[in-house]
């Protein structure tokens, strides 16, 4: 029997956003690994099973571990949140098991940016980039230099990791970065803990977005040269004519 | 009462990839409204239900019946492959709806992007463009500058709607864009009717991928710079110290 292992995307919070593959994986499976936030929000829907729960940042230990469990025979399942593609566990799964006689199965979920867009309304139609502030594993200057390239063509940007206590300034110089191309008063929103508890969605201009010190638990969205604030919601028109 | 339109992400395909709450919206709502190909795939998951399918080209007047059928008094669903918000109804809806006394909750599912890069391995777990190939909204210089600022600033980049009769060479100028920043021996992939009848998975290069005719069931992923071929998967590495 060849072994397996599958990365499973469980989407932005609640049971209710998983798709129905994701839980028959979880179900099937003889051990769920992840980040012990995670494993918290899904535990209770799967009694009985085996859990293992490590560190935010032991990814690579993680993933030896799932490895080794694999080769040993347990059909191992590590989750993320949102999908397991982006920003997820699914590429270093790869890297750490790779030329093991393993198949790694990724299972899609709903990714932040696709979740916290529904809650705003609808800023993602048009073509977007999605990028994160995180410099854990990439330099502020490529961030940096991803921030320009993305407003100079006029993008929709949805900014993953927004910020964290050790780079308190880089939302404001990210937002400095974007206004070199588009107007403060450029449409943005931010949405925090979706799906979860304690579930926020805010409506605001990229002027504003400048000020504010965000956390981890959020997503954030930044409209392009199209994009309105129609009643509230964040809409960027495709060109329809109406 | 409030009136009430849910505009529904059904996921790239099958059921499996639907959410819970796409299917429990689906369930219970008194109409389904969608593009004959995708009421095709999920109208025999929802029997007794009323359906109303429309042509490819008519978004505008389908959201006009939605809102019609709303303002009316019912419960109306109208549902997009993937995500509803990523070149998906979510945004006409609103447009359409602005002004009227209706709710419109948008329901998001599993994009294209992260249902084919999950059949490829792992392509986007760095900073990302999703750009549409198709000039129906946008005029080409648009999409050009666009595809050149992607490259420029070493996005891994997915491309939607890749190719259709009437413009059979536009995916070869992208990809030649796309190679003045980049190798023809960058790793690049196609999926294909993701989910569904006939699913397709391709790992090729830059240089190949050029020379493709892909219809509009495909969504093609082209890496950055770090992006390999691990074992037949596409892997984008985000820089943890193996
Ligand atoms: C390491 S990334 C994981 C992304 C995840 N794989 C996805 O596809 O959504 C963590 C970042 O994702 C975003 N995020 C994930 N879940 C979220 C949620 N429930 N609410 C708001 N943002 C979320 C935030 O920007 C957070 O800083
Ligand atoms: C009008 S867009 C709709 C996108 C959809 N809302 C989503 O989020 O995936 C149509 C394009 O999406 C991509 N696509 C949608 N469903 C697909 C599938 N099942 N397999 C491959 N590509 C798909 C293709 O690039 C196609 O040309």
């Amino acid at each position: 029997m060849k072994h397996r292992i599958y990365v499973v995307g469980i989407g932005p919070g609640s049971l209710q956003g998983m798709t129905l593959q994701a839980r028959e994986i979880l179900d099937g499976c003889d051990c769920i690994v992840g980040y012990d936030t995670y494993i918290n929000l899904i535990r209770h829907y799967f009694p009985g099973k085996e859990f293992v729960t490590t560190g935010m940042t032991k990814e690579v230990e993680r993933c030896r571990m799932v490895r080794d469990r694999a080769l040993q025979g347990q059909t191992v399942a590590i989750v993320s949140s949102g999908d397991a593609g982006i920003y997820g566990m699914a590429g270093i799964m790869h890297e750490v098991a790779a030329g093991e006689d393993i198949d790694i199965e990724v299972i899609p979920g709903v990714t932040a940016a696709s979740a916290g867009a529904a809650l705003l309304g609808a800023p993602l139609v048009a073509d977007t980039c999605l990028i994160s502030l995180s410099d854990l594993l990439t330099p502020w200057e490529k961030i940096a230099n991803r921030l320009d390239c993305a407003a100079a063509g006029d993008f929709v940007i949805c900014l993953y990791n927004p910020a964290s206590k050790k780079r308190a300034d880089y939302l404001e110089k990210a937002c400095d970065i974007i206004l070199r191309h588009q107007p403060a008063d450029t449409p943005a929103g931010i949405v925090r803990n979706i799906g979860r508890e304690g579930q926020e969605v805010t409506v605001l201009t990229l002027g504003e977005l400048r000020k504010m010190h965000l956390d981890m638990f959020c997503t954030v969205f930044i409209g392009n040269s199209q994009t309105k604030n129609i009643g509230g919601k964040l809409v960027t028109p495709r060109g329809y004519h109406l």
